[in-house]
């Protein structure tokens, strides 16, 4: 048996991604929709308030094509605040108009290839990674994947010592886009289909692509990478928000 | 031909995941709402009625994503009960505001991997697993699963020493989980479309990703392990079911 | 070009499995729900008239889990009674509150390994087995099946020879279950996505898994066999269809 | 880089597949049925003058199983022709009364793996199987095919002769049918998902099986046949549509 | 680790797939149709005036077969410029009688892998290709592919100076088709589900499978091409357009 991987584990993770029915919901009267809104409004306010006294933090962006129409991400210390804010959200008026597209339960995670004699919990640096402030990028990538198990390139059955090997030459293509990318490394065995979800963000969204590109000829993606759907989305601000729901 | 592992079996389960329709329930009066509720209350109570008298068990959890809202995962002595208790809960006005997200039918199961020459079933210790009373931990993980027939990875052709060695080897792993992870496991060979089922409890949730992750890194996951979809719930006491259904 | 394995065939075989909207059968008033299933009666009659004379068989059971809540299994000496009665089932009442779920177009088949001097069709033996009247055990259990075509383990690129020993001896464990299982082959290359249907019939359920299980370990299955959905179902007496879709 | 075969293209074919919604079709009045059956009958009158003048053929049959309820297959000169047609059934009455189920577009191919001299689009008999007029035989069976390229099992890196001398010994089964099933191969290349498309038409529908099954143990299909979904449909007359859709 | 190709990226790119709800349209009264046509033809004007000013530029396809009615793609220079006019569709009239049934993310990209000393972006031929005038050819094609990563057949593993020989003698089969086919490569690593689309335009609509099929037997495709949907159209001009829409 290969030694399994120690990671760290941080704040619970919820990807919800949302269809808007657009035909219902220009089916409402004006006032209608401006109070469903502001109720959602409300609703944002109060997850903006966990985020300031830093007991969570979310990402809030529109998605382009029609895989779905926005992405809500939310970050909290417990699996059971995120249950909770799903049926929060579910039970809003603007619930009503959106068709459940895609989601992603997960773990903030940090790969603990390197021993360490110090408690990693302790360690500042570590901790704003594992309990981050999501950026507000003008761009957002997100796609779960896998490492691959499959006849001679199984992952899972190499030994420790090359898993790490290969992870710091595959983490030297990520380091090279620092301050262009920011990237959230979610875990998300025995919690999703995948078993980790990664969230980029960018203000330059073909860096997602540069990014994502070069790693594929890296031998972690190529021989040992599984990939699920992507979705990318662009930052919705309460003014872009108020654009995307107007209905003239 | 390789010799086939013999199991034990005891109570037929079902694991019924469900999908409520937040803008249908939320359309009904406050008083449907409440004979809603309360008739599902009477539903439940004679499953609790049926488990205090040890003739099956059942749990009941919210489920944290967009899969599913709920799981009601019920045990009984006989498939036909199961059966009979799916349509009875497919009568109730609530099951009217669910929508069906996915079902698991099959069968508690031990491995009989060591020969034993008394008759397990008379074994109290045997009986307790087969005919077990559902943890009421805070959360449950629910995931299907395969054994690998693949080119040179195919489980159904290792000879039995090899794989009851293999086996063993990977139970040692689940034991270092006992007081943390309890695990049900259901056979479902001939009932539904993988092998089996994994139930797992836990109050701490993050022992799930620990336990499967540590696991994927040993053979009989490595090489041989194929899995279905993840679902990870929430206990569903009378007070947070009450909280969930509740709308302003 | 290895030699194809001959087969018998005998009566056309439809497997229509239904799931019930229950929430619209619950809207229909007593006496509607009453007329509807007065009508299915006859249909069902009728079925029951031909399978008499001995002009084609059929099967009705139940569903366990969200996969169908109904099978109706038809036999049927052409495949355009088959057609059919299929529309005559859609045109009816009840269909209006059923959902297609899944279905299978298929015939009796026998393998017919061992060479043979005589006509088989004329061997009462082997026309008892090309048109059977369906058993009423207790459960049924059906799957659709292929022989698998995939780099080394490739079914039809073997020399007859040794596909009639891998059959023999496969068909050896089914022998052991004689009495505890009743099963039909149905062949299905050209008429649906897989090769073959298996029905199976057992008053005790565990015997599918308990016999699939075993199979699997032989090397027919092992290496060769795969499988699609499996469906578990139980009998469906006139008492137990009138319980099943009584609504109080 | 292996030679690609050359290929003989003719019409252009679209198959329709398409379910009843039979529960709003009987909701309309006897009147409003029989006019939308008119209306149905003037567009295949016009195919019909279309064949006759043979500018074109077409196909129509019903579906046996849930997969669909009918198809329609039509032969066309040109891409665009397929399309205005499709639009017009979709603007038909009967139209809202069906459900899309599964289209193939491709265009009648011939292989031609044996050169000539001759300028095959003058030769006539070829002319016939280019823009041949589909049989009206009883049964019709449909499936699309991929020639697989996986691992050692890559049609396209086998050089042409062998492609050829395989296509050979294939195509010498195809002719012990010829006089029980008749074979339109299509190619759906950038067209459509699938390589080829297969229609096959017989008055034993027993005869798809058997030839299927005995191509399939040919190395052509054994090693590099990859299938679709399998259709079989029976004729559908003027007398047999009537009845179909005939409602008490 | 093989190094990555290095590409040139132009406009952003969404195809946006659709299919009419020709029930519902139908339903319009024949005022509201022409009015939800005026409005549209508004939303197109404006894309004309884009392209007219070469900020951008877009093709209208209807879709032959049942994936789609019409295909709308549109390059833009920013990605949440695709985003707004998505979102602009979304409210007009026409779409509430739309259904989405595909879409693809992606940005023109051209391989780089010829070296070059002058700024690329700088050249007017290169400027030409990443920010193309997309032609009116009466025919389109689009499908979105990956290069393969499985087992001995994978690209991402192979020395770029092979890829970069294996890509040459693959582009020479494209150049055959100069004047014919028309290809527009669209990267989408990091944006959609494959690696890249492609969109080739044609006045034969052969010409397409001509092509694909004749680089399906060179390397590049035969070993590492893995396909996904493939979707052919008809130029939508304002007269077919209107033709399309049109009811009695």
């Amino acid at each position: 048996m290969s030694e399994a991987a120690k990671t760290l584990d941080g704040w619970y993770c919820l990807h919800d991604f949302r269809s808007i029915d657009w035909a219902s919901w220009k089916m409402l009267s004006s006032n209608e929709r401006e109070s469903a809104i502001a109720e959602f409004r409300k609703f944002l306010f109060k997850l903006e308030a966990t985020q300031e006294i830093k007991a969570g933090s979310h990402s809030f962006y529109s998605v382009i094509g029609q895989k779905a129409d926005f992405m809500l991400m939310i970050l909290r210390p417990t699996m059971a605040e995120l249950n909770v804010i799903e049926t929060e959200f579910n039970k809003l008026k603007i619930a009503e108009f959106t068709i459940p597209a895609y989601s992603y339960v997960s773990v903030v995670e940090l790969s603990n290839y390197l021993s360490s004699d110090e408690d990693p919990y302790a360690n500042p640096q570590i901790r704003a990674r594992l309990y981050p402030e999501l950026p507000k990028s003008e761009y957002v990538c997100f796609y779960p994947m896998d490492k691959r198990r499959d006849g001679n390139d199984n992952w899972y059955m190499l030994p420790m010592k090359e898993r790490g090997s290969l992870m710091r030459s595959h983490g030297m293509i990520g380091r090279q886009y620092a301050g262009l990318v920011k990237q959230i490394i979610t875990g998300s065995v025995g919690f999703d289909d995948y078993e980790w979800g990664v969230t980029l963000y960018a203000d330059d969204v073909l860096q997602f692509k540069k990014l994502i590109y070069e790693m594929r000829f890296d031998e972690v993606s190529a021989r040992y990478g599984e990939f699920g759907s992507f979705f990318v989305g662009h930052l919705l601000t309460d003014e872009k928000f108020d654009q995307m729901m107007h209905v003239n």
